[in-house]
């Protein structure tokens, strides 16, 4: 099972590929100002000497960037994709032409290809984890438990990854630390609001042309993914739908303005959805059978579950692509509903799409590298752990240098009053 | 010291003033959905009956609807003031003629009045407390220890008053259980973001018949009133400065789009500002001194030592009031700031303030009124304790039913997703 | 019928009203930069010597700062009210104590008594007009031809007297030349949009103590008034429905991502509904039957036909004032619709109303008062006129100098570029 | 000089091309819902029979589906680009397969190909022009006088084109009546807001990766392109800072709440440039030698003169592609300044670029439509003509229907009321 080679050796013409992707890192890289300032600080005290990362990650210039900078530090790092369909091949290869990283990611490759090259990283025997979606983790619990021992932590980035982590961790069966970077506020905050909320609408607006003015939006989940794709999408003048199962999630998306309705009412009123709830089987046949002709449904959530695309074929008498991108289900009463990118994260896997932000990366990926810093440095026990919050706070800091962005300091008197409790009226 | 009489013996003229006092408590009833449905339940359920309830809140409309709900459980009731200049003084009257309500609530009595309407409430021998700055619960440890052991818990509004519970708490010196009411979802989502942030600007308007388009406001502090001031300050198409010392909430407010700076710069840029930080010496000499003529000052925390008026008299030649509500300090430079309210919390001690919007402290009182409920039929430790999330969520769920709104349900199929992290890509 | 008396003759007290008074145009000039800057130039150059100009507007103290200024160019002036319910007593009493100013307004009013107002200051034998509603120049043109030779001109503050005044003057029975001051850049924009808006939705809260938060708010128009409503109410996380009659307007409001019914479906939506269309009967019995127990209705367009109140009368079984402002109609369904500031200007006639606010006014009546002195220098025909463009570019001139902002020149090139059409691709 | 060919017979492989030419083609008349309702009127009624029309357009998909929708009116058209940039060459020999129709637009063309397509297209003799910055106009006058005899009008898409065009009228040289369909409120306030909008700024994202929250986004001038690039720019969470050289814009943008500079200083505060003036220049030498290291430049204007791109080269030690569609200019301090798509109309010229959405397009061509439908039936005078109203009017109606938007009529007593003076207060 273990057939899948480093990049380089599969894919002809690595040159001119290298210099594409190379030129996409340095954008990358322009535009990060924590790695920047990371890598300055790990060229210096190289706090990764003798560690081998294997990393399972959406293989595109920012990921580069941070995998660059976990090198510069002094690890050995083996990386593959995480998405058949979210790899830059020239990134890949301009990674792969580095002497400490080999990089097995390629985009469209199979199934079986697929966990070969997750094969591929683990044949690495990696000391330290970077995950997004949590597979390299499940592959070593399933099928290399031999190399538990000498793993030190991971690093896991998404909040679907977090939560079956957690779920791992609850049935004791999680056996190394590894660190909820995807919590943290510096990721939440930002790389989900934002970072999902503007690249996904950039997306669908460049797969199909068309305006979100005066369109009804309908968004899936009002976590923090769907707080930004609402929020984005009204700062574009659509009219935002939110469908929740949380009552307190419906209510704050209420309180914002927002219409809140049941899936099957908002069904017939959406010309777009986007789902961001990170559960199965949110938009199904009920659902398809209400919508108006023309439809746009588009995932921005990790896995290609939450538009039930089984059942819509099942209703489609045929289904062509009408647009790159754009696959069409024409429905035996003469409807045609559109989805997106495959039903797959549509920021990343739409064909003009280039993923999350530089920006809002960088800030996701500044925790995900003092993070594997501090797994480096320090024993945890496994389990899921939350991320220091120094390390989160040292993030934000770095960034607000970056930007100069001048901030206040508590004097010793307002130090000492946060604290003290015996205070008058 | 106790001399404090219930407010009907003390002042002429009660009648009238209860009518009035009746109709805005009926008129906030009205629209306090939650308040509704829990005070049908109480009345059926008696689940205070045999408690006796102590509470220091700003006594106006909505605060009597959660007093006269909790009494309509089965409880006595004693009640006064946490600020001189917030009480309604017919509403107090109102509520001290209900047979199981004594209300010492008056406005603008002196320092020793004030707290002598504590002792009081104290003296009614409360078991459970509720409060709003934690008045009662210090008071209550200060100086009437021997009631500790009977009283069952209570509960605290503000996130300053939880702020100095914990750390009261950690001092090992909080001796009977509490409920952190402002930590919960339900409150600090709501309350605080749209409560505070309508109610601070709208008062700030009707208190100087200015307007927010065009003008730089600048909010010091970034939390959940911040937050709010600052989203509703940049709807009414103001420019929104942000001052913090936490680094993480500057970058999240920069994410925003507004405008960061140390208070030192943004003194000299501000038509308007609004502290929202709970913590002292927030606005001082320095910043005085650099500010523009006819600057408004104004405070949304909850203590009146946000804007250093002590300093600000210090540099000023003379002062007058200009405007109800609006005390000018003109400086020797012939500059005048201008402080609305005396620096107290704009949205609540403005003449013509009214206190949060009716709908949010529907949301925030439910909480209370639950949390109450509970104290009574449960025992905690001593402490700080955070609401139990059940309870925050029945308030959801009931102000969900009473505004028609629908959510989805889980499917069993969606359950076992969440819960399970042996799915593949 | 012109038994009329200036308020100081006929009201109790004028010496602390005076000062009351005072005190408001005080505060209003500090905030009236463009007042300010037209008043030195008015004292040095008495543009209004000689002239008599008679006014009926809002009295209060923004008007108050207008009339003063004319009054400091060296006019006579004799003011009256424009509504009934918005004058400030004190304002008026302490512009009547000005050698130069006589005023006739007083709140509250009948009928008779208003009307006799008017005839009071058409006694004056006005040279100039300046309406809010063409009162004047109706009551002038109907019962007093014999002036009309000698008035050089008026000037007209709002919508809705522009149209009636286009609407005389398409019928050739408009005898004197007026400005439509409402029609500028200058007044529209920033007037209607963002006075109307905040100054309406302000005066709502403060009447209600109810939040906007999660609101459905039903603005009925989209003119430059319902813009400026929705666009508030938006922000303050309302559910804007906006209703129209004409298609490109309602389509405006699409595009911005509002709900756009017809009022029979909006008003089962709606929670609160604020008119601004400047027409009758736009809510009437139809809709009061489908709307929802505890619904608000206020109006924001300049007479109060819009709300039908005697239709409203009509469904009522009984009505009583739940609150200052308040107007309770009691449907024999037991349904209950509450009328703020019975369906009058809720931004001038509610209790708490202050008018509009104050920079706001300041931009309005900088072109008022320039427009009285073109009047006073140049003869123009009879008929509504535009206001010069030049005229309404000083006034944004001199703002943008009070606040210090600063804006490019076009440079020569620039200018010939403009004007050239011999330029390639 | 008038060498060019249709563009199939100079391009290989056209078949394919026509494919996608035509895939893109009915992707955009799916979305355009009011052409389709033109159409079908056109097809039946056949009012362009006989007439022959001469295009200079961006040709993409949606000037397509009007250039079908005016052949199958009865029409013979031919039509070439614009902007040598902006041809989407698939969809030119899609159209040029059409029976009625001839295409002589391609991309990438040089200034000598690019004036041979335009004069190609004059020599199919036109009876009707549609420009989009006056090309046709203007080269029939200079160089074809002879053909304006037969010529019935032409319509113009664009401010610049409009503007040059007045002022071609002031001259006395424009010799026949052209449509400002531009200045219409369907074409301004929806594609010039928008259309620009929405477009420009997802252009710059897709060009770039870069996020919005947080930057300063600088827009050079306040027109309906800008406010529409300031409005969407906001509602991305950018910081938005305004540029203009007309008081009143400036005051406009001012009280929306954003910061209004002087390009000067803007330039030392922006992170990303976008011009919308129309006019040349707007961004020069004094201002990039301000600008941080990597800020962005794009321009959103017609014309490519608004960025003076020569002066930069004249600053410059060196450029260099660094990304597809961004141009690097080196300083010799080693500043790097990126240019989007040569300084040309971003949202076209960009290698990612679609043009502006499918809708907007619609309610603009929708107007052009019925324009040159009104040419073809009423003969006009030569000079600069605004767009009947009622034909404007007719398309927001059409889109209504489409969109299933129901809106109020006005009873007989409204329309009575609205015209009439005579009412009381």
């Amino acid at each position: 099972m273990t057939n899948a080679a480093p990049i380089t050796d599969r894919i002809d013409d690595p040159e001119s590929a290298r210099e594409s992707g190379r030129q996409k890192i340095d954008w990358a890289r322009e535009h990060m100002p924590i790695m920047r300032a990371l890598r300055e600080e790990f060229e210096t005290d190289q706090p990764l000497a003798g560690e081998r990362i294997g990393m399972a990650m959406h293989v595109e210039a920012t990921t580069a960037v941070l995998t660059e900078t976990l090198a510069a530090a002094g690890a050995e790092v083996a990386i593959t994709g995480c998405n058949p369909l979210s790899t830059h091949d020239d990134v890949s290869r301009a990674l792969d032409a580095h002497d400490s990283i080999t990089s097995y990611a390629e985009r469209g490759v199979d199934d079986e290809a697929y966990y070969a090259a997750i094969e591929a990283v683990i044949g690495h025997e990696p000391t330290i984890t970077v995950d997004d979606g949590m597979d390299m983790v499940a592959a070593i619990h399933d099928d290399h438990p031999e190399l538990i021992d000498s793993i030190l932590g991971g690093c896991e980035e998404t909040t679907t990854g977090v939560h079956r982590l957690r779920a791992m961790d609850d049935d004791g069966a999680l056996e190394y630390p590894v660190f909820a970077v995807n919590d943290t506020p510096m990721k939440r905050l930002f790389d989900n609001v934002h970072g999902t909320g503007e690249s996904a609408l950039s997306a669908i607006a460049m797969t199909t042309n068309l305006s979100f003015a005066g369109k009804t939006i309908v968004v899936a989940g009002y976590g923090y993914c769907g707080k930004g794709v609402a929020k984005k999408a009204a700062g574009q003048n659509a009219h935002v739908v939110v469908t929740e199962v949380d009552p307190r999630r419906a209510l704050e998306a209420h309180m914002e303005g927002y219409e809140v309705l049941p899936m099957a009412e908002a069904a017939a009123k959406g010309d777009v959805f986007v789902t961001t709830t990170g559960n199965r089987d949110v938009i199904t046949a009920e659902h398809f059978e209400r919508m108006d002709d023309g439809t746009l449904l588009a995932n921005a959530g990790h896995f290609d579950v939450e538009i039930d695309l089984d059942g819509l074929s099942d209703l489609a008498a045929s289904t062509r692509e009408v647009r790159p991108g754009v696959q069409e289900y024409e429905l035996s009463s003469g409807k045609r509903l559109n989805v997106l990118a495959e039903g797959r994260l549509v920021n990343l896997a739409a064909p003009v799409a280039l993923g999350h932000p530089v920006e809002v990366m960088d800030q996701s990926f500044g925790v995900q590298a003092v993070c594997v810093r501090e797994l480096s440095g320090t024993a945890y026990e496994p389990g899921v752990h939350d991320v220091p919050d120094d390390l989160d706070r040292e993030v934000a800091e770095i960034k607000l240098d970056a930007e100069g962005l001048g901030i206040d300091d508590l004097s010793d008197e307002q130090t000492e009053y946060m604290g003290s409790w015996d205070h008058g009226t």
